[in-house]
Formats: structure tokens, C-alpha cells, sequence
């Protein structure tokens, strides 16, 4: 983990090393999630050209689509103003959502705090990770 | 802070009961910024229909364009399929970011990790913010 004040982006700004990075489809500008970049997983994503995310829930490095097939090939790589988060323009192959929608943010919250699911699915889970319907 | 598990957005996931939130711009769907909201700071851009978030470094509520003029109002709030993230449709009114320009996310990081500024700036900080001139 960097500990350079000046290093773009700055890990040392994270909690436990851990920036927000932003997924969006490159094409249509659509906010396709958000997940969260260690300076490994960073670096791993520059070189291979695919976003790698750390997996909070799992403690270790998320090739994402690893397991789905649904890889993000990054466009191009943008930070912010503090050098702590990061937005990734990527070219998403198949649903970025492990519910099998487009987006993570499939639903709206309305002004009285109601929540609803707002898209369509693309795919249906379960055929892609493999899991059995009851 | 609410704790419980169906809560949308669900604020008991969030570290000290903070959420990664993301403003996009309504029209150009470009990503203008990511700051944190707790339940407090989302309930009040419910009401006020403006974007509230909190800030960790001055630890209060950050009515945005409160000092700069520059104001979020929201078209529509989205939450993630895990329900901890949120994302906010927004009109901008003047630059997001607090250096100027359009969208915090103002610098590109190149294949070999090199950071470079790539927008133009909108404004001058300097006569958003009052500071003076060296």
C-alpha cells in the first residue's frame, strides 16, 4: 500500500488500503456499479486491461467475470480530485449486476423513501452461476 | 442509523454508517463526483430534493453548493443490488468539483500509471471559494 501522499490514486487514503472504484459502460455513459480497488487490484487492472476489484466479503483480489464470463474490458481509467476514487470506463460483456441486470442500480428510490425495481432483467442468474431454481 | 437488514439504502452496511454516493449529471450522464452520505444526510436530500451528503473531514452534514453556489438538484436516486451504494441523477448547477472543474474526475490514468489532467476548467476556485490569489 502506498504511502506517498502524491500517488495517484492514493491507497494510503483508503480504509484498510480500500478506494470506491465506479464501473461505467463506456458507450452509453450508464453508472454500471461500484466496487472497491486495493493497490493491487489497481495495478492488476492496468496491466491485464480488465477490471480486478477486491472482494470485501471474500477478503481477496475479484477478477470480475471470472466465474460469469461478464468481464469489463477497461476503456479508460480516471481518478478524482482527491486521488480517491476511481472511475473506470469499461466495455461491460454481458450483465454487470450478479442479479442479471445491466446495472447494479436497477432500482429507484422515490421522494417518500419507496424503493422499486425500475429494469429489465438480462440474463437469469442462476444460469449463470450455475445455481439450481427451487 | 438504521439496522435493519432490508432498509434501502441499507446505512448499517456502511462504515461509521456511511455509504458511497455518486453524482451523475441528469443530461450528460457524465460522473461528476463521489462523496458519503449517512442516514441523516440521505433523508435530507429525500426532503429538500438537493443532494446532502456528510463530510468525514469536517464530520457534519454538507449541504453542497451551501458556500459555492453550486447546488445538485436531484432528478432521481438509485441504490445498488446490495443496497450500499447510492446513486444520484442530478442537474448541476456550476462545477462539481471544488478545484473547477466540470467533474472531480478531471485526470486520465495512462497504461503505464501516469495521471494527467484532461478537462478544461469551468471555473476559478479562487473567486468560488474566496481565497486569494498568490
Amino acid at each position: 500500500m502506498s504511502t506517498d501522499d502524491s500517488a495517484i490514486p492514493n491507497f494510503s487514503r483508503g480504509t484498510n488500503g480500500l478506494l470506491p472504484a465506479i464501473a461505467q459502460d463506456a458507450t452509453s455513459n450508464r453508472v454500471l456499479m461500484m466496487a472497491w480497488m486495493n493497490a493491487q487490484a489497481f495495478d492488476e487492472t492496468l496491466k491485464s486491461g480488465y477490471a480486478v476489484y477486491f472482494s470485501r466479503s471474500r477478503n481477496q483480489l475479484w477478477r470480475k467475470g471470472e466465474t460469469s464470463g461478464h468481464q469489463q474490458r477497461v476503456v479508460e481509467i480516471r481518478v478524482d480530485c482527491d486521488a480517491d476514487t476511481i472511475l473506470l470506463k469499461v466495455e461491460q460483456k454481458g450483465a454487470a449486476c450478479h442479479e442479471g441486470f445491466e446495472s447494479c442500480f436497477f432500482r429507484t428510490v422515490s421522494a417518500d423513501g419507496a424503493a422499486a425495481v425500475a429494469d429489465e432483467r438480462l440474463v437469469d442468474p442462476n444460469s449463470v452461476y450455475g445455481k439450481k431454481s427451487s
